[in-house]
This record gives structure tokens, sequence and C-alpha cells, in this order.
């Protein structure tokens, strides 16, 4: 019983954490709301990027520290820098996506696409992927990674398609059933495949069979229609509700954060100028109705210390969503569903908690916020590039056993995995 | 036509390097002979263990050589040297092995067991790792781990029980029918579930469900009892023969060399004192027969510069197996057997080889022998712990999913995976 008790109690307080962690950081608008259709967040299939993404102990451990002190260190193969090779993409699949994105949207073409400002959105890691990589070396302070020029001494190879922005630039276009009235007309689907053309004629894709390319398909649905021929690669991917396991997974690929929408809260710690215990902005009906917003709405908005209130996307709205976000003590982003339509259970459980708890909460988030920023110098791309430089050792080896002379003629994919519980451990709510 | 003749070529090359490899440095006795029952090596489930090892191409890396200068290596988290806790672990479990070991061939107990020398073996290892980790931090040159006293300090546990040798206490003494006269007796199994049931109440263990711990289990047959408790931890395996998907995998394990049983060619690269093309001393007939060496011995014993003994275990076939070995250009272990049983096929295109290109691989291969050598200082043991330390950002992973909070209830266990190509890339022999 005392045992049951702690588990509960140690759920609680990482539910909790997810909570405030929301609150401060990440996004808030459904993803039914943008111009691109995300996979929905309460699929069975998708994991929430938090559970995911960073694995904050490894980088913060006391070993990182110590590291160069040691004499042996020297004969460590993981310390090393590693090396990058970006590629210079076709103009098309850079620079020419943001024209084509703002020709859509009723601007003029542009005398140097390459002084186009890329467009805000949730799924913009391929940009500073790309920024990060175009700045001079003495610019990528903290960086895992140098960019070398010379392909042969290249660890790993960056492909820079903007491939989230690609999806989305017709979205603001009608649908053209005459013959096109002189517009320069775009079709994602075509340059998916037209950069595996072009990444298929190239030496360095075809030598590993692509085993060490980084490609970023952060929305859901980017690069769909090409997924299988570029499964081998590292790919940066927001969740893996759409892929199957033999084209992404936690093993090969990284789960990046999504790029705010709203304005992260740079003030101190405390809760004076936080009255709200708990704050959403959202669609109400997410696709196909949604699965438990509704419900959650209906439980929750009348609630005296909670604002849960439907918005769509707009500036107006985002600024609203920063200014709630900002002054509530919680964001809602609840882990188990069945236990937060429990009448009561969320905001009994939220109001328990001392201010001293709350504010430890949001100590612990300020160390970590970083993480989570595009923005910032040492940031979330040096984050993901530590995650990808992580993966090298078992690139190699996936590399070498391409290489093997045995015939193989088997029915199913040879595959090495690494499973987990099957019904999760604390299932005590 | 062109190309297939070049990929063939490439193909038969790296066949002879397999060859070479073998000549040089693996076990040449058949595990059929040893008193343990190893996996056959033509199972299609297990792999040669010189294709899956070590990744030489990252240990080797020029990236290694360039990590420090760089002024943001600071901030890459592979760079630091691990921690690992050595569990002192009841006697039963290490030197108490030894012991029976010794008893069970008719020798005296021991007054001190912790004098007592380990037995030659092929499957070593967990001697070696067990004697690396009490050496003091002095004397562990190169190794990218170091022993810590302090639990909490560790990133990983390292559980010293000498499974492998647990195995083969009883093999050399007659089942016992009647009342035991006297002897101490030992079981295996017993222990193994001794030990399991000693993890099992160790605080560190429980925490993190075993995933920080590294188990050796090098003979195929070791800890097969228990497998399914331990299978969480890294373990140290020669293969994945007997172990299912979800118990071992490239992924979470290593797989480790044979500690070898003839002595290692320390001579100078050359071909003067190489008179024989072709050597091969084992077990004629292996289990159930066996599947190609039967084969392989009445095609190639008859051919003049080419030597296939039959021979057991013993001092004396060791000897002649060494200086046959020593003596011959290449060693046999094919990898594709479908060609290896074409008459003529081997012995021809070994014969087609100039000397220039043997001794460049004897070069090679002697900037890689250390890596299968227990016995060095900077030798098989530390590349081990390189491989697992790369395991580290996996294991967190993992760590931190197990912590989740959403109930899962699934029907197929939740598995990560890495897939290679389903039918092999060079099939053109």
């Amino acid at each position: 019983m005392a045992r049951k008790s702690s588990l509960l109690k140690q759920t609680l307080a990482t539910i909790l954490v997810l909570l405030v962690v929301y609150a401060l950081l990440n996004t808030f608008l459904s993803p039914a709301n943008s111009s691109s259709s995300s996979s929905s967040s309460s699929s069975p299939k998708s994991m929430s990027k938090l559970e995911t993404t960073f694995p904050f102990t490894y980088a913060n451990s006391a070993s990182v520290e110590n590291g160069f002190s040691r004499e042996n260190a020297n004969n460590f193969p993981g310390k090393s820098v590693l090396k990058v090779y970006l590629y210079e993409l076709p103009k098309r699949f850079t620079h020419g996506v943001i024209e084509h994105h703002s020709i859509a949207r009723g601007r003029q073409p542009a005398d140097d696409v390459a002084l186009l400002q890329y467009p805000g959105h949730q799924h913009m890691a391929e940009w500073y992927m790309y920024k990060d990589l175009t700045r001079p070396d003495s610019e990528r302070v903290g960086s895992p990674v140098i960019r070398v020029s010379d392909p042969d001494e290249a660890d790993l190879f960056y492909v820079p398609f903007f491939s989230s922005l690609s999806l989305i630039v017709n979205t603001a276009r009608p649908a053209v059933s005459g013959p096109d009235q002189g517009r320069v007309m775009y079709s994602d689907e075509e340059n998916q495949e037209a950069l595996v053309d072009w990444l298929e004629e190239q030496e360095y894709w075809k030598r590993k069979n692509g085993r060490d390319h980084v490609i970023v398909a952060q929305d859901p649905n980017a690069l769909y229609r090409v997924i299988d021929k570029v499964k081998n690669s590292v790919l940066l991917v927001s969740d893996f509700g759409r892929l199957r396991s033999d084209q992404a997974s936690l093993i090969k690929d990284v789960i990046v954060p999504y790029s705010h929408r709203i304005n992260t809260y740079t003030g101190d710690v405390g809760v004076e100028n936080r009255k709200t215990l708990l704050f959403f902005m959202g669609a109400r009906y997410r696709k196909e109705g949604g699965k438990i917003r509704d419900l959650l709405f209906q439980l929750l908005e009348n609630e005296e210390d909670v604002i849960v209130r439907h918005g769509t996307q707009s500036r107006e709205n985002r600024r609203a969503a920063s200014q709630g976000m900002h002054t509530s003590k919680f964001c809602l982003n609840p882990a188990d569903s069945a236990s937060a339509l429990k009448p009561g259970f969320v905001v009994s459980m939220l109001r328990g908690l001392t201010t001293e708890r709350i504010m430890e909460y949001q100590r612990e988030l300020k160390e970590v916020k970083h993480y989570f920023q595009y923005g910032e110098l040492n940031g979330t791309v040096n984050e993901i590039w530590r995650q990808v430089s992580q993966k090298l050792p078992l690139i190699k080896l996936m590399i070498n056993r391409d290489k093997r002379l045995v015939k193989r003629e088997l029915t199913e994919p040879d595959c090495s995995c690494l499973c987990t519980n099957q019904t999760g451990i604390l299932t005590s709510l």
C-alpha cells in the first residue's frame, strides 16, 4: 500500500512536470488549425515529444564535465567532433520552395531568392538546421559537429530540402481547375521525387545506400511520397505516427521539437503573476471531432481558476495564448487520457501542489528550456546534432552489415530491435 | 558486364580478407570439441564474428584524432569517460566457480580461492573483463571506462559472474547416479538462478530494471536458464544463434571475440615461411554430422598445397594448429557456403592472388590485430567497453521510456528496430 502510494506520488509529480513543460515551452495551437495536416497527438502510435526527444540526463551527467580530465580519454572514439557535409542542393529544394510559398500567397517573384525570408510555421527545424550549417564555424557555438567542404572527410551528409515548407506551399492557393493563368505552379510531390532522383545520382548517396545521410521531415506528412526511398537515412521527424517501423524508429531517427509559435516566457521563477491554475487554447474540435479534447473542455470550462478557450491560428490568438500561458501555473497536456477525464481529477491534483513545489518545477524547466529553443545559439539545433551524432556507431554498423557477403533470402526484414515494457510500468493511476 | 566483374573482384577480395583474418587470429578447434556446446557457425541465425564485432572504421576515423582540438568539443556528451561500478558478487559467482571447476577435475579444494587460476578455454572474456576492472586505474591503459567505488556515480554496472565457466564446471565429471561420495557438487542452473535472486535484491538493479547493467554470457548456452530475467541488460555474447530477438540484438548487445586457444603469430609480414596455401584443423564431423565441413574436407584434402586435418582439443593439437596456421598463407573460413563447395573455386581463387596483395592483407591485419587480443593492455577488453559505451544513449532512452506514464496494453512488444537489406547486396558469386 505504501509502495502504491509512493508510485502514485511519483506518477503525479511526473505528470505535473510534463504539464509545466508544456505550459512554458510547447506550441499551443492545434495542428488541425495549421495549414498542414499533422497527426493526432492522441493517436496510439504517436509519441509525446517530451517522452522521447532528448535524454537530458545524458547531456547533463557528471561524466560530461569530467571527461577531459581523464588521461585515457584520448582513446575513446565517442569524444570526437563529427564532420558534416552540407549538400549544395539545386535551388528548387531550398530557397525555391520559399519563393513558391511566397508567390502562392500573392507576392511578386523575388529578384534574389537567397534573400527571401523563411516563413514562420511550426515545422521550422529545416530552416534552423540549414541556417546553422551555413554560418561560419566561429559562430556555431557549442556545436557537436563541424561542417566540412570535402565530402570525403564527412562522417555524415546533410540534405537541406525544405520538406515541411514544401508540403504547405499550395495550402493558401485555391485548387486550379481551369488552365493556369500564368502563375508559376508548384508541386510538392514532384519536388519530393526530383529530390530522390537527384540524390540517387550522388556518389556519396549511392556509396552507403544513404545510411550516412540526415534528412529532415518534421511535418508528419513531409516526404510522404518518397519516404521508402530515403528510409535508410537518419530522419528528423515529429513523431512516428505515420511511419512504419521499417521506415523510422527511435533507434535510427531523431524526434525534434516543434518551433514555438508563441513567445517563450523569459521572466523569473515565481507564481505571483500566475493567477490562473490551468490554461489551454487551441481547436476544440480536432480532425474527425477529436478523441478527448472536447470532453476536457466540458470538464474544465466551468472551473473557476481554469481557462480553456477555443482558438485558431492568427496573430491575435497567438498573442492571447502567450499572455494566457505566461500568467497560468500550468498548461494542459495530460499523459493519461483515462485519468484526465475523471471529473475533478486534474484540478484537485494541481490545486494540491505547494507553491514551493511549483517553483521547483519552474527552476528545473529553466535549466532545460534551451533544448527547446531553435533560435538560441546553443539550443535545439545543437542538441539535434548531439542526438544524431550518437547514432554514428549504429550507422557504421549497419553500413558494415550491408557489405556482408552472405547471400540471404529472408522472408522477413533482418532487424535488430530494442524493446520496452509491453504494458507500461506505472499503471497505478 | 564490367560492373559484374568488378563486383566479383571486390567480393573475392573481401572473402580473402576474411580468410586471412581467420588464419591469423581466430580459434581453430571446432566448438563441438570443446566441452561446451556452442552453436553451429553455419546456422542461418548466427553471425560471423568478423562481420559484426567491431566497427573498426569508427575507432580509426580521422575524427578521433581531431576531436580535442576543436573549441566546441567541450559540449559533446559522447566524449566523456564512462563510469562503471563493479559488483562485488558473492564468491560463488566468481572464484567459487573456478574452485568447483578445479575440484571437478580431481584437484584439492584451495586454501585461498582468490589465488586460483582461471582455466583456459575459448569463452574467457568474463575473466579478462573482471581482471581489467580489478586492476588499479593507472594500469588500465587506454580504457574508455573508469571504475567507481560509489554506485551512485556509475553510468553502468558490471556483473562479473563467470557464466561460461559455470556452464562447463561439470563437463569433466561423470554423471553421479548413486549417492555423492563426499564431493562438493555444483549446479550451473542453481547458480544462474541464485545470481538472478541476488540481482533482484539489489537497489541499482531494481531502479532501472537492469537496463544499465552489463553481463557477460559468451558461451551461447551461458545463462540459458535465466536469460529472460536479464535480457534488459547489455549482454556480451558470441552470437545471437540461440537468443530470440526480444532477448538480444545488435542494438542492445555486443558480440565479443573468442579468446585464442593457439598462439598468435608475432612475426613479420611475409610469405617466405608460409609454404602452405590453405590450412584448417578442427573436427571433421560437427554436431549432427555438420553442414559443409566434411564436404570441404573432401574437396580440399587432396590439393597439393592445402592442409585440412581432423583434430580435437589437446595441447598437442593446439601446438600443431599454431604451427600449421603460422606457416600457411590462408586459413579456411568461407563466408558463402555455396561458392566454397564448387570444385576448384577456393584454391584457384587463392592461387590467383599476388604475393604483394597477400602481404597487403597481412599489413592490414597487423593494424587491427590488437582488437582480438584479450591479453593486450589496450586490446579486446577496451574495445568491448568502447562498444558498450556507445550504447549508453540508447540505454538512457530506454530507461526514460520505461518511466512513461501512458498506460499501454499492447498485444506485441513495443520495439524500435534497425533493419538491413533483406536479400543481401553482393549476390554475384
